[in-house]
């Protein structure tokens, strides 16, 4: 979906949106993180690189519209996480702060379950429950990481500023306070 | 659901939201617009009062969760606009600019069926489609205006940037270029 335009504005425009399985039509920015991304991520080091050698699976994938990077816009699209564990630690997404940290962000939850973490800067930590239905907020300044503790994909639709821009680097040099993990077929956030 | 704080930042938080109906549960505010509120909006005067004389019924509702009204704060909610005609012309919201006219919207309706009427200062107008599923982006600077076409509430989840702001004035004297009638059965946009 490129940018039209109507006049001297940007044109209004639509895109479907299956809210049940959350496939996104139309979409323009994709990505896929593969296994062999999340390097540094997972506690169990040995348990990564079998699932690297494997297939080298995708463990996560985000969809986006496009709109202008810029003040007043909202980039709007969703997250799809896989579910399965490193050893026992739930799939997750690397998290981030936002660029502009003082931007916040919300998730819509479609399908799946688990939790989204929030950290921040300060150490304090949040983890609120992502099931269908469920809108986490993400004010300004928090951290954010998506963990899927169930069987099926994690679906979430989510909105922010468009301007926002990601901050991966402090997240893979600060982790995340706690992790998620599934033990004798209990989650566990520890 | 009141503003809590962990450490020096605002709490993250969750609310549970009925994406078959729509029904959201721990908003704070919460605007009704009955038919009374909605003098000069429509064509048929006439057809307006009688509505209003026969008990004045709510035409649409809003609920929204409370943020601050600042930049980087998101305020998410559901607009629930039901159906039926004053005279011919469709059940509509009152339609407004942002306050900050360059920040967008984003919305997504979750049931019914309609549209979202867009316009600018220079008078381009657009009208796009709302129904289950449709994820329709509001650039800045369109005033936006939903109509609805169907049978049953058309319910929509949207979001925006906190600190926008509602300019209803602007519409209360430009009007919306098109209006929305059901006549003989078929909608039609004139």
């Amino acid at each position: 979906m490129d940018i039209e335009r109507i006049g001297n504005y940007m044109a209004p425009f639509v895109f479907d949106l299956d809210v049940t399985t959350g496939v996104m039509k139309g979409f323009k920015n994709h990505i896929e993180r593969r296994a062999s991304s999340m390097r540094g991520y997972y506690a169990d080091e040995a348990a990564l690189e079998s699932i690297i050698a494997g297939g080298d699976p995708i463990l996560y994938e985000v969809f986006e519209c496009t709109v202008p990077e810029l003040y007043g816009h909202l980039t709007v699209g969703i997250s799809k996480l896989y579910p399965g564990t490193v050893g026992q630690e739930c799939f997750m997404t690397k998290g981030h702060y936002h660029q502009v940290i003082e931007t916040g962000e919300v998730y819509l939850c479609l399908g799946g379950s688990g939790y989204l973490l929030m950290k921040t800067k300060d150490g304090d930590f949040s983890a609120l429950p992502m099931e269908r239905g469920k809108v986490v907020y993400v004010p300004p300044s928090w951290a954010h990481r998506s963990v899927n503790c169930g069987n099926v994909p994690l679906v979430s639709f989510f909105v922010y500023n468009a301007e926002s821009g990601h901050n991966y680097g402090d997240i893979e040099t600060e982790g995340f306070i706690k992790r998620v993990f599934k033990r004798d077929g209990s989650v566990v956030i520890e």
